[in-house]
């Protein structure tokens, strides 16, 4: 049985802002990566958002980045090893105390934008999301990274359960690298070929490479972007093809649909 | 025998700045209420000072405040009975990242500043603030509440464990609320006179008013203030008087000395 | 002739978030109230507002506000009347700073939200308000005011240009108040009531009242919403119905159209 | 006649922090470098600095840094040249507001920390500075930058008048640049030292280097430190050493003393 879940970043807007979709995306996707009030969110944007995944069945991650608002978390902030334990320490524990409010479980963390790929290619920055994740939420905490990236191998390595996840709408290289944006086959603008990718991954565990052979990929969640003009469209055509094609989409926890 | 806490607010320092002699300040008193990235501090700022609360084996209160560091949380921002949940649940939250990250607990809350005084004679805002801190702590949480407010009697309806302080430094009407600053004997500015009378207190359960009979008030703290140009001095020498009149320093949670 | 402009608050968006559609209501309005960096916006929103403004040959107004993102400058924080000269004068140059860098001139100012309602009712605000315009924009600095109010009165006594401003879309009272939002008459919902309403003011110099006859009202602008879902679409509207009818829509500064 | 400027950073403080002592050190300097709210400072301090300023007739320089305040601007925030020309115009910007308020005139502009740093070895960045200081300020800006660097050759380019500083307790390599700290002969601790070199240099026009021959510069100014344990007394012993040898105390403007 071919099974998957699909995450987006939702929950980012911030006092009288928003950005995206929220109620449309909480109603397709099963696992929410919700702003902890750095790159964006506040203590009452994250209480509505924990409410929306609460009535939706979603499961909720931290979603922790640089705590730069008007950059939304894109710039590298050059921080010591300890202060990105603090960040993340902090920014987990305020929607942890959000989510306790509301009566929530937080189910994962993924850190967001620049602090992600910071973390995906830089071993040390990964090993303090680690320290940190595991003080706050315990040895059973569960990370969700991109698939083959230091972050991932960071978490293994620290004992905590590691899920991995790619892209729907970007193209990988031999190596199971992310093809970088501006080169050849980066986007996969068209959700029909996204969609046939997608399945031919799940069938095979094999995704198709730019320039080279199909490469095996780990994958327990598909990321999806919450934002952008058509964002819910997509997102809903994408859901809709892999279920009717036999793909259950369920958190990757398994204790959520 | 007699007992008492004492307890200051300490960490309100944010990025380059410090506020106080926390160092000093540290060694004095027994609980020290820590700002949550509100009013004050920032993530940094709490892990150094929760390690410097550690290592003097003082008890560690999360100290939430208005969103408002430019006004220090001093002014009065008109917050919705919801917003004073999220603003409290998500900053005990964020020191309570932090405290796991050091490996302290987190044993009590003490709200600040204008939240403490809007609080005092609000019932709302006081229920407001215990729903925050049983979902976040627990039932079995404390709050330390200044003696005969509405927090005090609200952190006991909601079954949370309430704590009072009395201040060092201030006067009491025979109703038992803080003469206001500017009128006749509202503050005490001499260590001596302060120290006799609440030496008198901790004998008889009796507090001398400005206009009346001696009261009784109920304290298992008393609050003194880690600013000012000689916050240390008088600290110590308050700390050094009640011990040398035979009152014993404990935090009012009892675990430390 | 009759003559009006239209103006509505713009560039009030903040780093990755943006409000209502600025593109379209910059082809609309005749003058723009621009978010200065305190309830909203950032150097490089302001930027981009003020060439778009220039792009339309749109006036610009400086339109500081509470410095108070979370809560859009809709929340009265409690400042005295020195902090209130400080918040406006620094906002103002804020944005005088990013006008002379884009060549674009600063035509007038209006305050925003919760700060002009309160200057509106409060000559001391009022008075701190035109302090500090004066001050930073020199003597023949214009405000732009809500017609019959503290703040219109005190920007005339500091030999301000003071300007008027009526809304579209609300109701008054026979002493020439807004009727208060949620009383009946408060909200006009239909444009081509609201037209009316505005030729007929427009004609005789008198505006309808609920509960009276009609009153003289002094106006050179009239106030649209950039926010809301289709405020566009209303705005255009409006400004099309004016203009069928042989109203000229004119910035009040009268260099611009 | 020996003829310097002193230059220190000063109104670096934010809401109820201050930073260094400003009152003693605006006696010994005769040019402030004040904090523009955004590594530092908010409108009030801004406010009462600038008084400070002029009580003490020393010249008043904006001191424009990264908007991060928690890292007090000495992180590197990488920023496209559009937005650091928003970032320096805002903040010139909103201390040409304040200072309007107060009658103070803004006599030239010196960026701080890692925006300093940063210019001085990036063309690209200091053009972008000089455009923006050059659109605010006007073609009689004055900039003031360290000796030898790419801002001090921008700032001729664009036309601006360039003024220079020189350290005081910092050492210099045979090519004009500063020791890297750290090195050998970074620091110079010893105030009769940093004294005897600075008459030296005042009298030569060369200055010593640690490793080559001494070496010509151009120096209007001598720049101090504001905060440190000592800050305003090795200070005072600096300008006192000098005045004592015949050196005038004179701001590089003129215009004052």
């Amino acid at each position: 049985m071919k099974q998957i879940d699909l995450n987006a970043d939702l929950g980012e807007g911030f006092g009288p802002w928003s950005l995206g979709d929220d109620v449309g995306m909480m109603q397709v996707v099963t696992s929410a990566n919700i702003a902890c009030g750095g790159h964006a969110s506040d203590p009452t944007t994250m209480r509505k958002t924990l409410l929306l995944a609460r009535e939706n069945g979603v499961a909720v991650g931290a979603h922790p980045g640089f705590a730069d608002r008007e950059g939304f978390g894109r710039r590298l902030i050059p921080l010591t090893m300890e202060e990105v334990e603090n960040l993340v320490a902090s920014q987990i524990g305020a929607l942890m105390g959000m989510a306790a409010l509301v009566g929530v479980p937080v189910d994962y963390v993924k850190p967001h934008g620049m602090l992600n790929n910071w973390a995906a290619g830089n071993r040390e920055a990964s090993d303090a999301i680690c320290r940190a994740v595991k003080a706050v939420m315990g040895p059973d905490a569960v990370m969700l990274a991109v698939s083959e990236t230091e972050l991932e191998h960071a978490a293994r390595d620290h004992g905590l359960t590691a899920c991995s996840e790619i892209f729907a709408d970007r193209g990988y290289t031999p190596q199971g690298q992310l093809v970088p944006r501006g080169a050849d086959g980066a986007m996969i603008h068209d959700v029909q070929q996204a969609v046939s990718r997608l399945l031919g991954f799940l069938e095979s565990g094999l995704m198709p490479t730019v320039g080279g052979a199909p490469i095996p990929l780990n994958a327990q969640s598909i990321c999806i972007h919450g934002d952008g003009p058509n964002a819910y469209e997509t997102a809903k055509s994408l859901r809709e093809a892999l279920e009717s094609d036999g793909v259950t989409i369920r958190a990757f926890g398994g204790g959520r649909t």
